[in-house]
């Protein structure tokens, strides 16, 4: 797969939110893992994708199989995290968000989560399919050039 | 409608989790909201019933119209609350449920959530619908007098 | 007190993101809290104020006393809510805000917020407090006719 | 290090709340890492500690550096899962939790944390700091024998 070098990243911010710190006075851990998910949605509509669309008659979704985050430095109440979005990995059937996490200067997280795509079924189960080449051409510029 | 007196009061509790908590160092007022609604879906099970729930047929859900909840004490990280369930008014579509928040003899936080009984169509959408009587029966006990 | 008519609004916009989905397919009712309180505290930085913040070397902040929130109609991922922010009441220790929620020409909730004026004591316990001056000026412009 | 053999494992449940599922009807992925903090405190709470603790008049306290997990099936509203955890690792400064989740015989996720220990300065920053001998005999009887 011929990847463009370097890749595109996507930027976007998150507010931490009041409701998003806990009684350490920071944002929870957990914040960083909805924080990377609307990432990657947003990521998604920007290139005119959504993560539940109807792509040839079929409904395709992208339940995660596995995300992880370091965490680095700590984020306070009303501190703007500067959010970088990559993909270090786009499978057959997978792609792996990478998600970077600054204020400023400052690192502060790293992050990973890595979906599978599915079609649903009339039944409302999944079955995990080819990523379709709509979704591979609008993604492949995110790819990260040493995948 | 004759209704019991007194009315059963259904009696649960709520350990304040790290999570729930906010740089204020205490329980964030939206926990409360969905300590209620854990609360009542608890005492549904308790009687055999469940806030999705097929009826004669009839997939059965019961949106929310209304909340709030008056806040009178703080809870900390770690605290109990401990909750007690009745309800306020049992019209013919909808139902109100009446909360009250304690930590031992102090008065926490009392609030309501006012939801509709609903039939689910085939296509998704919702039409208020009157409440069951297998639902009636059950409910009827927990409704306070003065309704 | 004299009040500009038309009350300024504060006008801000939420998506409804996933994680702020329930199984029922729409915002959960909870959501609505954190938007409330999230498009509060947006106002109070427009107008250089924040929730947590020194006045005259005093630590000031405002716990809710309590909130409340109608919904008319349903919130689905991805759709972006409108929300308008006034003031319906401004007391002399306590402020109630107000937010009306729409999408598009579609009345989606309205809500209620009240919080306490108070100081953080040297030992971390509040005492409530009258609004400082610098937030009374801030605030009255957004303060509704007829309170 | 002794390890005792086979180590003890903490066992909790958790029910999937209405609250927690997402538009797809499953528990939303980081309602996953919510369960895991709540497991981790409840340990510590089973064994006398907790996660915020003075320890010879120093105040303990266990930020947490990453967090992964890894997702199998999926878990429905209502659903009860059985959570597991042990300690896969515990150094001189930090530990990692992990954590099994499964509902009946369905291995549904399993996911770490890791945490390092610090004392909290008069000025609310943290250092990390060697693990107490209290926290250290207290979680060694939870360390997998492989460790």
């Amino acid at each position: 797969m011929t990847v463009p070098y370097p890749p595109q990243t996507f930027r976007t911010t998150r507010r931490v939110e009041f409701s998003d710190t806990d009684a350490a006075g920071i944002a929870h851990f957990t914040a960083f893992f909805r924080y990377m998910e609307q990432a990657e949605h947003e990521l998604l509509r920007s290139v005119g994708l959504s993560v539940f669309m109807q792509v040839e008659g079929q409904e395709i979704t992208w339940p995660r199989v596995s995300s992880k985050c370091d965490f680095r430095s700590m984020a306070k109440f009303e501190e703007t995290l500067e959010i970088a979005v990559t993909i270090s990995r786009l499978g057959e059937k997978s792609v792996t968000w990478s998600f970077h996490f600054t204020i400023g200067p400052r690192d502060v997280a790293s992050g990973e989560i890595t979906a599978v795509c599915c079609r649903v079924n009339p039944d409302g189960t999944l079955t995990s399919t080819p990523i379709p080449p709509l979704f591979l051409t609008k993604l492949r510029p995110f790819l990260t050039p040493d995948s």
